[in-house]
């Protein structure tokens, strides 16, 4: 049950995201592009094989030549199923045989190659051992917005994955949250995550009282209390594509200390939203949430960048961070996510999906940024 | 629910890895190892990050130096709670300063390094930019053996792995074949592996008919048919190792070609256990199963190497496979499953995890490698 992405585009949307591969790579100067299996596979092919493995798959992209698929002789007819197999030509390999050999055949003895960030560091040292004039980039440091500026059937993808999380939210806070685990919890948003289509659940946070104060905790055996803070970031794929919401709620009334600085962490989302127009750079998302909770007196508690782009994956360029100066594109889609943790006592992050229009910004979580009381 | 594996093993277990796995780097000529999250990780310190990220961890090990565990410090918190922790340094990087730096002040300047196979290639690349004059090598060939060798703990917890798989198989000839989709099957196999105590569901191939001829086929759609083969090759992770067996049954009778195939698959797979003692290169296996087959004649149709090693992960050297010189050791475990594959038409394969005596091999799969007919 592998081999293509449920997403709905054709080979011939493969063949345009190949091509513009191509001519971005040569605009960036580099002789072609080296792409792991994983998100930028998918992408660019549809294809995921069924295990990442030691055994060599890549899809060797230059402008100019036609795109080529190396996989294990094992693999290919899995490869020949993927939606982008018939503007691929596939090139297998069988074991014993070398691999970096069939693909350095294909490449430039003294090319500068871009290569996916999470391909095996065992193939990267093939190809430099292969073609020792050959350099690399990862496609963040040399291509970082190869995938990030999304068209109108991505954004639909992203849009309806959105609402789904949104939807999820509105069905748990309707849950009992006191004298149950995070972990309880935890189970019910990958249900409903699941039952509002999600195919693959990457991660549901549920950080009570403490916990909440740890902003990669993830679910815990803690037993909330009445009078908890409760970070929840979940989030996932659907139809191929991502989405990644935070709320914080409170069970029961919260304190005066609480409400404020659930208060300063919104004005803070508010702030990140609000800078998002084409033009702008990446950093200045960041800075803007930031001032506020740096003027608010917390600077020191936000302990983590504004956001993260998202698309095939939960998790990816173009990242909200102080030195970032790439600017906003429309098309461009990544969470606004400002945080406030107090060590050992709770924390609160308010989180949601941005793409960039014409002239400014569009949430795609939609569900209330106060703070909600939940049982 | 992260941050260390099930297995029943200590911090002072984890140090004695720690410092033999460093000290085989210094013999290999090693500065020392760079250990990306992964199968490597949790061999050495019991540690899995929640998520694998663009977010640098690594462990560096190097002879006489004690272990640091580089993480981001939005996952130091995590880290904390691995059961090797009270034997690390945690040395965190927080989001906007470099962690190649971080890492780069750790390591001599010009040394050569071991570097886990599944590293990501952008970390790599980050190491070889801030250490121009540093050099590196996968694990899988410079330090092949590191885990390879089994001690009797871990021995006896891949014993329970192969059980359980055994299990499953006794489970799974009792059900009907017949009119049920290959998929169905394959969620049998995997609610099997489960009841018998995996945690984790690594494969479940159910290749019937002529699916049954590519070898990483997984599951289909398609209904199997009376007079089918059908390949089952399944496995998993239970208590943090790994199972992988694999019998081809047939349903109702077979034909006296589909019996003679089974035969000669069962006699290679016979001779290549028959080849396991120690001092024997990982080549020796894979010629003494391949030549049975070869000499009945279907020498084309056996398409991929006789084995692969198994320990914290399902597939992991050594490799039986032709121009593999490194000897068998007594502890190490690895499959033995030849196969032939007529395209078109089934395939047959039959697999056992195999582990070095002190004088020959001993088989942690024990059910009947006659064919077994089922309904």
């Amino acid at each position: 049950m592998t081999g293509s992405t449920p997403a709905p585009f054709t080979a011939d949307d493969y063949r345009a995201r190949m091509e513009r591969a191509a001519r971005s790579a040569a605009d960036a100067g580099l002789a072609g592009l080296l792409v792991a299996p994983g998100p930028d596979l998918v992408w660019l092919t549809g294809y995921t094989p069924t295990a990442v493995t030691e055994r060599l798959t890549v899809l060797v992209l230059a402008a100019g030549q036609d795109p080529v698929l190396v996989v294990p002789t094992l693999e290919a007819p899995d490869a020949e199923t993927a939606v982008a197999a018939p503007v691929l030509t596939l090139r297998d390999w069988t074991d014993g045989t070398d691999p970096y050999a069939v693909t350095a055949a294909l490449l430039a003895k003294d090319g500068r190659f871009g290569i996916s960030d999470n391909a095996w560091a065992m193939h990267l040292l093939g190809f430099q051992r292969t073609l020792p004039d050959s350099s690399y980039t990862s496609l963040t440091d040399g291509l970082p917005m190869l995938r990030a500026v999304k068209d109108d059937a991505e954004l639909e993808l992203l849009a309806a994955a959105g609402a789904a999380a949104d939807a999820t939210f509105e069905e748990i806070r309707k849950l009992p949250f006191a004298g149950r685990r995070e972990s309880d919890i935890g189970r019910d948003l990958a249900d409903l995550l699941r039952r509002f289509g999600h195919s693959q659940v990457d991660f549901t946070i549920v950080g009570s009282g403490p916990n909440g104060a740890n902003p990669h905790h993830e679910v815990g055996d803690r037993v909330i209390e009445h009078g908890d803070m409760v970070v929840l970031d979940f989030g996932g794929l659907r139809d191929g594509y991502g989405s990644d919401t935070t709320r914080t709620v409170h069970v029961g009334e919260p304190t005066e200390e609480e409400r404020k600085v659930h208060d300063i962490v919104r004005a803070a989302q508010e702030a990140g939203f609000a800078a998002v127009r084409p033009g702008v750079a990446c950093q200045e998302v960041d800075r803007a949430a930031r001032t506020v909770i740096a003027d608010a007196g917390y600077g020191e508690y936000f302990i983590h960048r504004t956001g993260h782009g998202i698309g095939v994956t939960t998790h990816e360029p173009p990242y909200m961070i102080e030195g970032e100066e790439q600017v906003l594109v429309p098309g461009m889609c990544f969470s606004v996510e400002p945080g406030i943790y107090l060590p050992g006592r709770f924390g609160v992050r308010i989180e949601d999906i941005v793409t960039v229009t014409g002239d400014g910004g569009r949430r795609l979580n939609n569900t209330t940024r106060e703070m909600v009381i939940v049982d």
